[in-house]
């Protein structure tokens, strides 16, 4: 955790103008409560490399799946490219790692909506890990299949400050032109909840 | 459904000697009972291909995960290679598809022992949709962690038989001559309970 | 090597009834002169797992790789599912695994064509580790474009005796009612030429 | 391309204080002259998700390709956990997409180091995609196990302008304690190569 944290301070150009800035942001980010919508991850045996931790690629496709099991579940995104009328391209995604993660440890997902566009979407993600030790508390909704909110008792069985933040941006264009279109009304109003 | 039943009959050389004989054995190998413990697991949006389903290839790294989570929560396994006095190869493994998975849809993987050797295991595995329009069941206790068995309310949840069925057969070695091992009794004790 | 081959014998319950039989058959099939078409594999960081060799879930991944490749490049099958007229899907998969694979080595890829049915192809598949030692050979083409037969000259930088096999069976049906398909006449002499 | 300038322009917060001074400084890292070392990439089947192209998070399996390719074939980096005295992780990862990669298009991989610290290496990568109706050159040296630097007349098979660009920042560690070390000379001398 230390490492991460002096590292990210002296080597990510990333962030902000200032160290002090840039981490205190980070900091930030790093809060549960700066986050929405929830989803836990079951890690997989393949999800570890020869290091024994998750590789990094594998973070994304964690990020990708809270992002699109959000938009399906809960703002009705229809996926299927015979039918749908907007596709999501990423344009920027990043990620930055605290601490590792190790299968099988399965790490809590969260998503925030840091701004909307007329036709992208701007999304803060992190992974929290379990707490150690943690007596499973009982699920008492399918949080696979729902999620859930800031308010549930399922965030209890994890850390409140994350092992990783991400960011990810989408641009939602027509299947066949490519071309951005205007995201729809009730698309816009069911994001904002998230910010 | 009717569509992999039929190819299956006719195409798979795999199986049996007989169409009707590898029919019969197929059948048995797609109900519930013939397993034993179960892992509800997470599909994610990288998993589906272009034809928008759970990609072939995919559905082994579900084998894989039910498999380690098994031996890691139940039989003591220990996957550090700098520790571990034995490490599991794939020396074989197979599925068949009778109908596809799609994200976000989260299947019950199965598993049961087929066969125990001196240095090998012999598993069976079987993935079960959710069941349609079904409302979601309290899930008391904390299966993507203990995974559960077959007297759990949390099975109802799914169909009773299965989308694919795998075999897989690792062979234990140690870390660093890669020789084959005799399986430790308790070891060998856990897996029996699954037979 | 030795070892797999003689778990091969005593556990793989899928090849042939007698073991002998069963293991001449997968000699047959370790063999480079089975196959006809041949694709360099490139492997990746993130394919070998905890255990420092390339995953067995990975292996199908090239699989379908060196099928998907030879069918939209020499069969002129088309993948697009807005545009395409048959989607093929796997309806069984197998491999056996008879020594590993580690990143950064580049196995050859090779593909055979045990059987064309009315809608269905029947795969055989294997991998060649290359020559320890080889001073690489030139490329005179571009193999990861092309491919290449049984007549190239890169053949020679991979050993002659395949490090893994498999068998994979296509159903082709139409993209929208999920139907098998008659496999079209051009499509079925393409492939004839991997027999 | 178009659009997704455009929206790196407007929408990502990552880069660059000002929108012009941003978006000259992709375009610097978009151009090869930028990269020093080069690895042809050959995608797979299952890296095309549902929507037709490479899935964003398989990027970066390309990307810790192309970086362990480097380390492992130039620095004489031992990735073998029980024999290697210090690993790479991953603190941060970013990629900026301004146009898609589809299986089977094969782009070429781009390395460059931006600056080595105590025990820290930042890296930046790209991807640049063959050019349309190319006739293949012959590839005159293995560049699958060799790579190629900015002489090679292979990098004529390809754009001049990336698809994609990304950043990677790795801690080298000791492999027990996890403790930052004192990168090596030789190891510093050979990344130096790539500034």
């Amino acid at each position: 955790m230390k490492l991460a944290q002096r590292f990210l301070v002296r080597g990510n150009i990333c962030y902000m103008a200032t160290s002090s800035a840039k981490s205190s942001t980070e900091d930030h980010y790093r809060q549960r409560a700066t986050y929405a919508y929830f989803l836990p991850i079951q890690t997989r045996w393949q999800d570890n490399d020869q290091y024994g931790h998750v590789n990094n690629a594998v973070y994304y496709s964690y990020f990708d799946t809270i992002i699109n099991h959000f938009l399906i579940r809960y703002c009705g995104l229809d996926t299927n490219t015979l039918t749908s009328s907007m596709v999501g391209f990423m344009v920027t995604t990043r990620c930055s790692f605290h601490g590792p993660i190790k299968f099988p440890q399965n790490p809590l997902g969260a998503l925030g909506v840091e701004k909307i566009g007329r036709s992208s979407v701007h999304y803060r993600l992190a992974l929290f890990l379990p707490k150690p030790h943690q007596k499973p508390a009982g699920l008492h909704h399918n949080t696979l299949i729902d999620g859930c909110f800031l308010d549930s008792p399922v965030l209890e069985m994890f850390e409140r400050v994350a092992c990783a933040t991400g960011l990810s941006t989408h641009v939602f264009v027509t299947p066949t032109t490519k071309t951005p279109i205007s995201l729809p009304d009730d698309f816009k109003r069911c994001l904002q909840k998230l910010q």
